[in-house]
């Protein structure tokens, strides 16, 4: 892991990081924001997953995370959205390619060689992380937009990787919208059966999640259409999944909308991964 | 004025509008947060004075003033640095010209048609903002870098209009630095004897404040040979300066280090412009 650049922020310290991502082929770059508590001991991490056409840095310059992390003593780890590079598929289009790995393990060529992010994700970033910086094995996943759908499909099929899980405006019902049926069809072929691994509304029927669920939406989003919201809510409330689901009057899809409600998942995360970690003691 | 965008942020919104200004013969853009208290009465307003090279979105972006803003019950105005537009004088270089007004009235041709920022931060638009918005007649103004430097010259200029005042790493002493003696030869010409009212360490001796003043410095700032704070801390202390001169352990000049301190300065100001409220009720 090679530092690109570190900045002290609440006391802490936003740091950048590359490193060689063999899941994915190509170098990869995420921030990883580690609270004044890291320096005298190993704190719990909260996952944050952007979405369409982000980097590492829209979240980490946008969402407003450092102040509540610091307060509540968690690191926040910013992940990109895709692979990278010259040598790496891309599509003219903002929603395919780079910018847009939706979080799958593309099994379809062009994309398959490097869109892995389902494993880059869930193990082998996870790994790097643990190896090189000061963080407990309590993890959080929280995301906005793509990022949130990826948030909800990782936890949900892997329940013991994570202890807490919220979602800002997540795309919700990715088999049912233009915000994915394109995606899924590109990365994962047409046979409609693998697509059913990558939709939360989909996997809260068949998995469901072992602990509460916090999802925020705008009602004012400009994308509710593509999100489907009323598909997760609906499912949450079918499945009387603990949790809640918050429909937020008058606010869009922006950062805005995210940094407004991130001290709220911040908290929530934070309360449940220190109480996980008590729990254990 | 005309809306440009408007998001929902802390319950209240965050605004962008365009108008014509005659002080500096081109449209300027700028961005008001206002506070949920805004709808059901007046509120005061803190003017935020960005750096160089930034326009109205940085730190509206950026800094997380809305929280502690949405908090204290207090707008937040953030101007653009400079006249902007094909027909307005430009550099190549990024510290001088359009981005890069440094909130002075220009004498000097090219600049002299368009480069008013002091008149234009001063007199219209506060004007305008009075006209169009719900806000008080309780201003204090702040800044980052040459926004620091704009705030403190132009609140030490006009008491009568501000009643707080603070600074995020000021350029605090332009006519010794090569961050104002560049830029100051070009707007107002070789005359050094006119740069004296654009320089804050010169203004608070000849001037002082009538109030506190709370300047935050980050110690690794990696400008600190161009800011000059040393200047402007031992000023302080020469005047009896009521209020603080903080220098901050590992910070430097990024919007990381504002955002860190952007609720000390906020409630820094909204304790002020209230009190000032009630002193007159």
């Amino acid at each position: 892991m090679e530092l690109i650049s570190e900045n002290r922020s609440f006391g802490g310290a936003q740091k950048v990081f590359k490193h060689a991502s063999a899941v994915c082929g190509c170098d990869m770059t995420f921030a990883v924001y580690l609270p004044p508590q890291a320096k005298t001991g190993p704190v719990p991490v909260l996952w944050y997953l952007s979405g369409l056409t982000c980097n590492h840095e829209n979240a980490m310059t946008k969402a407003g995370m450092q102040e509540h992390a610091s307060e509540a003593g968690i690191a926040v780890v910013f992940p990109d959205t895709s692979p990278r590079g010259e040598d790496v598929a891309n599509d003219e289009a903002y929603d395919l390619g780079q910018g847009a790995g939706f979080y799958v393990n593309a099994t379809c060529d062009p994309w398959r060689p490097h869109f892995q992010m389902y494993d880059y994700i869930a193990t082998e970033l996870r790994a790097a992380l643990m190896d090189n910086l000061p963080l407990r094995d309590a993890h959080g996943i929280t995301g906005h937009s793509m990022g949130g759908h990826g948030a909800i499909t990782i936890a949900l099929r892997n329940p013991g990787l994570f202890a807490s899980l919220s979602a800002f405006a997540p795309i919700a019902n990715p088999t049912q919208s233009d915000w994915g049926r394109k995606q899924l069809s590109a990365y994962l072929g047409d046979d409609e059966s693998a697509w059913v691994e990558y939709d939360s509304t989909l996997l809260l029927e068949s998995l469901g999640w072992k602990s509460d669920l916090l999802v925020d939406q705008g009602a004012d989003d400009q994308f509710l259409d593509l999100l489907k919201p009323e598909a997760l809510a609906d499912m949450m409330a079918r499945c009387r999944q603990p949790g809640q689901f918050r429909m937020q009057a008058g606010y869009d899809h922006s950062y805005f909308f995210v940094n407004s409600f991130a001290g709220d998942h911040v908290r929530w995360h934070a309360q449940r991964l220190h109480q996980d970690q008590n729990n254990r003691l």
